[in-house]
């Protein structure tokens, strides 16, 4: 019996670590300051391409093992090119890898081992809104749907309070749900 | 003089479709209800992949050309393995994306050309909130700053039209600066 006491989930989180780095930013709030950053440069027509290296955090300057570079483009239908995902495209998978990631961080932490997550995730849009064909129609989603299928050594409603759990301590389910201020200035 | 007149600024946009879209979609705003997907795999630990084809617009299935993958992680700060960008720089980028992309095809609309354009971008963040270290501290950005250097063929003032019109037809500053319904379900 003592093997199933024993038994411990391996999703790959290192949850330790993310215990104890509550515990010490709790001690130390002023090293919980992040500071994400992307680096755009415009290419040709609606292409641009963005770099994604460094960002702050504990204190000091940090830096990714290597630099991601993400093309992004609008479609042929609008005359584009479509030399990268579209600009909202990018928004949902950053909403499907923040959801996922702490499916599986939440997983861990409650010992149960997951087998496979897939989340397929759509935004609905009028694009009325961003041609300016209507000033009531928003820019952006007029909603979005996440469904995850998740295989895991869990009953269906631990399954589903991991979920919820996810969207509970997720930046971008945040991000999307409630309003954020951006400034944006030039030259 | 009419040499002055007749010059055409040349950003790669084309304009004349995206006027032709919205007047066809203002006649039949059925065929401007579009649907953008991302299909997400967990991996391992933080990481995920995610992929971008299909969507749907102008009342049918529609493609990219081509398949675009994304692999998103947490850093090793978090205990992770760094294999992407993490989930808030995938949001940062598709803000970046757009507001540039919305730039070219206003300066386009507007005869201006463009010679260079750059846009850096910060997302602040207390990781208290997605530690679940302070339930006080929200999960998503505390604030959002994008910082345009544009080079163009234009005044500062006609520079600054162009970034205040491109955030308010831009699909992802909407979702950044107001609420979205994100409804998850599960199995």
């Amino acid at each position: 019996m003592s093997t199933v006491a024993e038994k411990q989930a391996r999703n790959g989180v290192n949850v330790e670590a993310l215990l104890g780095a509550r515990e010490a930013l709790t001690k130390a709030p002023e090293a919980a300051r992040f500071n994400w950053r992307a680096t755009c440069k415009w290419v040709h027509g609606t292409h641009s391409r963005t770099n994604v290296k460094g960002y702050f955090g504990l204190g000091q300057e940090q830096s990714h093992r290597s630099e991601f570079t993400f093309d992004v483009d609008h479609p042929e239908l609008f005359a584009s090119e479509d030399n990268g995902a579209t600009p909202v495209e990018l928004v949902l998978t950053g909403l499907a890898g923040c959801l996922t990631a702490g499916v599986a961080a939440i997983a861990q932490m409650r010992n149960i081992q997951l087998r496979a997550v897939t989340a397929t995730i759509e935004g609905g849009m009028d694009v009325r809104g961003i041609l300016g064909a209507d000033e009531d129609v928003r820019n952006g989603f007029d909603g979005v749907k996440v469904k995850f299928h998740i295989d895991a050594d869990a009953t269906q409603e631990q399954i589903e309070a991991l979920v919820a759990q996810s969207q509970k301590r997720s930046a971008v389910f945040d991000i999307f749900t409630n309003p954020t201020n951006v400034s944006v200035s030039v030259n």
